[in-house]
């Protein structure tokens, strides 16, 4: 089994929450990988440089200033962080980007109509799991940034569900793979203010209603989009839950929201 | 052979020596291996979230928030658009720190007179050559951040010219090794305005009746010490000179300051 671990900035802002989530995590048998963003902590930086953070339905618009920002605190401050934490627990890990060994091939995004700037977007292609799988060989656990590149020297940012869907999907098709897209809360809430609301199961269908609904928005729509695209190349379960119980939900997967064909 | 090189934020600075410094390094055969720094923009990045930087000795004293600078600024921007670019010129390589993989533990300085904060001091058992040259076997060259862990969650700051002559020295063991301690200038200068005025060779004993008169000083101590290290560890050529040629110096080591035991 190959378990591909998402985890963003609210997990890593909360020290309690962040050691459950590593205590729990380098418990996982076999191989594992972590995908991070960092959102909240680029934003504080950017903040602090005066960059505006602009966002289009939980995706960020990049400029050069804010490939730095993310570049620095995703795969500076936080993956080399996460890399001290982990290795303290005797797990040996590896904290690259896209951009590391070609792991991670993107193609800028061509929008007509929003300039997403330096934001990369994935293909069936983008994945070296030749490297990946030599990596998981050697006994080490890649702990990759949400930062990809084009081939031709430039960095592009690459939303961190998408990423950890897209790495579970090409692995699928070594192994069995298993995904938990991981975050602040207990999984998909029907009430925003009531974490136990969470639906611990749902299909395509009931998502594509509730979006309608507007139950379901924001940063919840590209988390759902990566989690159904993780399905129907047969990782199986997708989960979407709190990170900080990595592995309880995958002995059981009712402690958060499975996704499901049907 | 192996390669190990060292390059500081003035190369990278400047997009004309960078690009040359990039051209020259690809062309190295066999086994090679980048530390980087990046000081100079990590003090601008300190200087914009009003961070004071303290140096002493050419020593950056690391207290929490200058950490976080220097390890998003090294192991995240320089660290990941140096791979990005190496990976554009068909250089398969991965931009690592210490923490990863516990490639290098440090200890954090405990001196009596000066707090140096988290600047990490490095012994002969640091570095971890069993993984480096497994990273050689399969043809990745390293690009190593100069931050180091104690392999107790700590990150630390520590001297990129220390952390390359500590790694060539521990590669003689396997391979005749080769150094250069790059920066902007063409070698050890008696004339700081001229830059053709550089020793072509420079002994122990000659290094110390230098410093004696004040000709070395500022960043060229840790340089000089750092270099002689690994002179006394067999390394071969060592030389201080303009990462700029990289490739040319190997080739013609009186480009540069070779630093020799008589």
């Amino acid at each position: 089994m190959i378990y591909i671990i998402k985890i963003g900035g609210e997990i890593i802002d909360n020290p309690e929450t962040y050691t459950q989530f590593l205590n729990a995590f380098v418990t996982l048998p076999g191989h594992k990988l972590i995908v991070h963003g960092g959102g909240k902590l680029a934003t504080r930086l950017a903040d602090q440089l005066g960059i505006e953070t602009k966002m289009i339905d939980g995706r960020r618009l990049t400029d050069a200033e804010s490939l730095r920002v993310v570049t620095m605190t995703y795969a500076g401050w936080i993956g080399k962080s996460l890399v001290a934490e982990l290795q303290k627990r005797s797990c040996t890990a590896f904290s690259l980007c896209g951009a590391d060994g070609n792991l991670i091939k993107a193609k800028k995004r061509n929008d007509e109509i929003v300039d997403y700037g330096f934001v990369g977007d994935l293909n069936s292609n983008s994945i070296n799991t030749t490297l990946l799988m030599q990596l998981f060989e050697m006994g080490i656990t890649p702990v990759l940034s949400a930062i990809t590149h084009d081939g031709n020297g430039q960095l592009l940012n690459t939303n961190a569900d998408t990423m950890a869907s897209a790495i579970a999907s090409a692995l699928q098709q070594y192994e069995q793979t298993a995904l938990l897209l991981g975050f602040g809360k207990a999984g998909v809430l029907m009430d925003m203010n009531d974490d136990q609301s969470f639906l611990q199961k749902i299909t395509f269908n009931e998502s594509e209603q509730l979006k309608e609904l507007g139950k379901i928005h924001s940063g919840m729509l590209p988390k759902i989009k990566a989690g159904f695209d993780a399905v129907a190349a047969g990782v199986h379960p997708v989960l979407i839950g709190h990170a900080k119980h990595v592995s309880a939900v995958f002995l059981n997967p009712k402690l958060s929201t499975q996704l499901s064909v049907e």
